[in-house]
């Protein structure tokens, strides 16, 4: 059954899914676990749909995440193909949600069924944390499952997150951690007035930019071996009525840290609120912690990835921590082992979003193995590692 | 005949003409002058009124200039009074144009009336330059009526325009001349990117911030004797798009000048356009020069405006540049003496705009006196000075 996988991203790939609807995605992959065993529980919050499955009663707990949504697909005349309907070309699979990450979907269940066939009663748990939203606001999403499993006492002790790694070649990078992400909109108040006669305003424009520039000059931290600096960039500035001859009252301004672990959220607040206060400013800041950095040093899960990685293609896998936020900043908050592992991402979020078959062949193959290392009774029966 | 001029503001006060509208304030003004003996020249441009008013066939030319139409007065229950209904509180009249300027446009009429009641065969030539585009983009107002005396080689040896100079007192400030006025919008260019891989894209906000700095901070003359220094001031700064992890691709800037004699545009642009390509940017700006500064040194104006208030008043004038711009900037292309004398600009632009019944009267003699002194037979038989 050479074409498992490729039939199953195809079934999944036609089922329009735009976050955060599931389009029947979670009914199908449902349908095929439970027909291997696994006890599934559908978890809906709101409008989005998530599904955490089981199989096995006892022991550690070897979970694969995922999600079916996937981002708009734009016009349909810039694609070559129509973007819901699944389509072969020179070997690709072409179809929003392809490689991001319906293939990364098909070939964890696929991976399943040939693991369970060879160990129909393996040790430990093999476990799937599915959601319809990752692409949006990510609320009702991941968040919500972990949430239900903190109340019930669960943990998961090593987490593969399907999500698109591989940058040239499938394998070639492992996510093993993400830079923590913290927002804050800043208000400057200061006094609207003519233009004409700037001793009687006080321009909010012309108090920020010093500051600002310093906050966008600041070093906050080194990094470390695993994580690039801490970096502050600005998404937005606003300030004006439009019109050219008034002073505006006030100035607004986004800006987004990257952080490392080298940097708490308290402490780039009051490094930002020091430089303000600094300058004198009459400022207001509303803050939003959008996710903690995680990191998964190497140990019993990354081994295994880069072992099976290197059994299926031959090639050495590097880990990296840079680059956007995922769901497994939530899941990461179990206390397990968390890493990312999927195709090649550069057509992600793009036109003509595409995926090679071969390439998710490999990728099942390289799943089913690392749930033949982990499984496995030597490591089923130790109790793994949750260190940080 | 002791309110007549507020007789006349009141009447001007009662037909709406938010800019550029002029509610038939024109028509009443020029049956009038007619009335007198004014030979009267419609110039309307586009939507615009206007109206050019002479009486006397030579010698040396006196012009009242004004305007008929007013801001927008806002929310009517901001008011106490309706703004187009003429109200009498206090001793003052309270409505939309009262002091900015009706009231002027009022006392200006009538101290024509009373002058050639007493000089019929006054020697000189008294005018009128009237419009409904000084509130606005004042582009189709005084600009053209100018353009039409230049075509027609005419010239005026002497302006009083009728803005709300006086501050606290009527008389106690003439404005002998202004500021220039310039704009600038500048775009800077960057490469829009994911908030998330700062190195992949090119944030035009941290590219603009410490220049932009630097502008705000710069020292670009320091006035003389007659001007203050010439100042910048942004009135607008816009980049983003809305969303928070998205770098955006341009940031737009807009700023004004207000300057001295001691700078040029061409100085200005240089200035701006060195401190921008010292900080290595890409960027555009569209400059809009408003008007150039103009200035009227103690002369035969002047000197009969300061005795013409002290006559009424008792009060010393004193001399300013400072403020906004007015039409005074385009009738001193004229090569003429200009100065602004009015009503107490306290209220204007503002709710509740009022005008003291007793000041419209003094203005009215202010302004009687003024002409009884320069087109008297001794002014009038010598050519008057036209140098700055």
């Amino acid at each position: 059954m050479p074409n498992a996988v490729l039939d199953l991203a195809m079934d999944l790939v036609s089922r329009p899914s735009v976050t955060p609807e599931d389009g029947g995605c979670q009914d199908l992959l449902i349908r095929r676990l439970e027909a291997i065993g696994f006890q599934v529980t559908r978890l809906p919050a709101g409008e989005v749909h998530n599904f955490w499955a089981e199989r096995g009663a006892r022991g550690p707990r070897l979970c694969f995440a995922g999600h079916t949504d996937v981002v708009p697909p734009g016009p349909r005349e810039d694609w070559h193909s129509d973007p819901f309907t699944p389509t072969l070309h020179n070997g690709c699979l072409y179809g929003r949600g392809a490689a991001d990450m319906k293939g990364s979907l098909a070939a964890m269940v696929v991976a399943a069924e040939r693991f369970v066939a060879l160990h129909p009663d393996h040790p430990g748990r093999l476990a799937f944390l599915i959601t319809s939203d990752e692409e949006g606001i990510a609320v009702d999403g991941t968040r919500r499952v972990v949430e239900w499993l903190q109340a019930a006492g669960q943990s998961i002790d090593w987490c593969v997150v399907g999500e698109p790694s591989s940058e040239e070649h499938l394998g070639d990078c492992i996510k093993n951690g993400r830079r923590g992400s913290l927002n804050g909109r800043l208000t400057v108040h200061g006094i609207q007035g003519h233009i004409a006669y700037p001793e009687k305003a006080d321009n909010p424009i012309h108090r920020s930019l010093r500051p600002l520039a310093d906050l966008a000059a600041r070093s906050w931290d080194q990094g470390n071996a695993h994580f690039p600096p801490t970096r502050l960039q600005f998404s937005n500035i606003h300030a004006g009525t439009g019109v050219g001859n008034v002073i505006p009252g006030s100035l607004q301004a986004d800006f987004n840290f990257r952080f490392s672990p080298e940097s708490t959220p308290e402490a780039l607040q009051t490094g930002v609120e020091g430089v303000l206060d600094g300058a004198d400013l009459r400022y207001s800041i509303d803050w939003q912690l959008s996710g903690p950095p995680f990191f998964t040093p190497p140990g019993d899960l990354v081994d295994a990835a880069t072992q099976a990685i290197r059994a299926v293609t031959g090639r050495e896998a590097r880990l990296s921590t840079a680059g956007g936020t995922s769901d497994g900043r939530f899941i990461a908050q179990l206390g397990g082992q968390v890493l990312e592992l999927g195709p090649i991402n550069a057509t992600i979020h793009k036109v003509n979003e595409c995926v090679a078959a071969a390439d998710l062949d490999q990728l099942a193959q390289i799943y089913t193995q690392i749930m033949t290392v982990l499984l496995s009774k030597t490591h089923a029966h130790s109790s793994p590692s949750h260190a940080q």
